[in-house]
């Protein structure tokens, strides 16, 4: 049988400060940049689910609101949602904070998927991801329908068999 | 009257080198150092159009193929596809080339969306932007479709109300 | 008078993955990066704290002991254990992780001393730091002897008159 | 019998420029990238002397004074002061120079501990290091008292056992 | 009989950012850091002619003239001019372009010479460069005279054996 | 009457340690690298000469040899050669030495030359370059006649105008 992991054991939380190299002439970090961070953050959190080298398969849809400056410090909280055969998806939040005027708040929010694989980039399958509090379920649950929309997006699934997507544009 | 802008003069080529830095433990490029490569093409593309400095307002979902190695060459051609009132959507196209060996694949495509601001960064108008070629009016008219799927992503649309989207989703 | 706050406010953590150009021709992660980013993680410790920017005024004897790879996931955490009128001394501990293979080891624990700086860069008052725990009041106890420590290795205080340190030295 | 080496032969002067990503948001070096550099500085310096791979074992106790700012030259200059069977102390001297302005500074002055490393990693022997000046013969006899202070940190020695040290603190 | 190649198949096209770690204290791209981009687009360019391994082997006279400034968007175009046996010079144009203020000149136009190279680093035969439009044949017939100055300046060919060069200073 | 100052008060050495992201899929370090530190080096000298911001006006040919590999120390000595109304001649030679094995060789010799600015960028007078040395001398000489080259290969001065080149290329 498969073996079991709680979600709550891949949490990863990644501290980093604004330097002047990660912003555009408007002092603010460059969407790239954060991207950047994100995908470290979530690979961090990948490894620690499936004790193994991973892989970045796709990221989902990432928006970008108010500026982050120089000199601001981002935080980065990355959790596994739930694991497929060798795939992971992981969720991870952003915070921002301008810690001398004392603001802070969520820049984004996003989920990226890695693939495990062995010494010679192989997919391998990983332990299954169990989820315990609500938030951690509500977002295991959530996977399924994410899923289905990644695999439409990429082509690889026609919208009609999509059946956990299409449900939310249906009318009643 | 808006002013319109052919969007074939915001075609960017960028060429860049994997370097070590760029990589992981197999010798692939991580994947956020691809998104942050995809963003700087992007923006630049998105600057061509609008004559403004941008900000990165949000990347579609991205999906990565095969692993790309240290010492490739990786080529991103990125294009305005369509204009809103200060934003513009971009695709970008990326291929992975070994050189020596003679390999060459397109390993990445995906839409990035910036926002022209003003030098306090205040989101100000850019030009219409007008395809030309079939595959330049094929983009823009999908363009809509994109947009509405963004604002279901982000929350700020419900998919009832997503008709271009929808439509998608439905059986004959 | 003086503002108060609970050391435990001031915590940071941060998770960084050893990459190529930190590390030497063993593939080993290189002493100055690892103090580099020890400084990072516990500027942020003390800007928390202060709600200021802070600068860097000393670092005491820190030591490396096992190899941290290329690969491996180095984990920061910092606190600010004391504060004096401007300036705050930090504790920070460092773990080095091989995920794949599951090894993980405490590799580094270090004191840096920040002082909080106003706009132009003149010394300001911090808030008091309250330690709570056992383990924190253990830490805010010896910052004395560390302090008297890095005054006598400074020039600035004479062995002789150290009284804290001194003790240490005593026989029965 | 042991080779024996001059001590100036291990001389090493680093010159480099203070970098925009090199500092904060006071446009000042932050102490940890110079750290980095000391490092590099010191790590080449023993390299010369035991013409081996090193790894640092340690870092005493550096202060900070005034800030460098960016633009700033700074010169480093590294030389062994003593070997140990395959451990071999740095002194390391920083100044720091606004050329424009023709100010010119020292900012630091540190001791940094490496061992010699053969290519699996394994301590190996080093020269013993002679000393000729007077400079050279004052650091030479100080490096046992440091010695002797980085274990006691370390806890490796207990203070009462560390008879160079003790001496320092006692009254007459 | 040696393979015959189009120059214009190792064209290629770079396009980089200027960012904050690129730049003097007048917000200026260091030249020394755009001939680090120069020699990785004219690298890439050597690479495509002779899908090979290149190494730098020399890099000619290159003057740098306005200031390209931070946040400016420089293209670097670079093309195979002729190959002899082993090596290839290629030359490269780069634009400066400020995008919001419209502005864009030409600031560099150089030539780098690469040696196509195998997995050991020996020098290895390269296919014939075939110029064909107008300009290609002017650069290709012009590198033999500034071969003959390279190896002038490198003290491999006396003046006077020049005789490419030496016409260009004889009086009539 | 215009300052006078040795050229030997701008002499410069700088210690570099071949780090990963500097090299190519040889593990050699790149040319495009090496020029950016010959850069960073020689600007030092000028400033040192000038007590000025210096911008790069030119490079001459540079030629690279053998290769230099990951984790080789290179060691770079500038010094002004001869000073213009408000440009400045730098020399530089480059050794590269791969500690451990004991090897050790000059790696590159390059005339660059810097113009001193005021802050908002304009070109301002220097001090007078002395040479003393029977080196300096020679170095001093052939000053004009690496200029005159510069000036004909930047086509602003006719080759037969060049009579110290000229004189080169003559038979007897």
């Amino acid at each position: 049988m498969r073996k079991q992991k709680p979600v709550a054991e891949s949490f990863v939380r990644m501290t980093e400060l604004v330097l002047p190299n990660d912003t555009n002439t408007l002092n603010n970090l460059m969407g790239g940049r954060m991207m950047h961070l994100m995908d470290i953050a979530a690979a961090i959190s990948a490894q620690r689910h499936s004790n193994r080298i991973v892989v970045t398969a796709s990221v989902d849809n990432v928006s970008f609101r108010e500026g982050i400056k120089l000199g601001n410090v981002v935080t980065l909280e990355a959790q596994v949602t739930r694991a497929f055969s060798s795939s992971m998806e992981v969720h991870i939040n952003v915070w921002s904070e301008d810690i001398p005027s004392g603001t802070k708040f969520k820049s984004n929010e996003a989920f990226f998927t890695f693939v495990a694989v062995d010494q010679s980039g192989r997919p391998i399958d990983v332990p299954e991801a169990v989820p315990n509090t609500e938030e951690e379920i509500r977002l295991y649950d959530g996977a399924l329908r994410r899923r289905q929309l990644r695999l439409v997006l990429a082509g690889r699934m026609k919208p009609q068999e999509a059946t956990e997507l299409k449900a939310l544009f249906e009318m009643e």
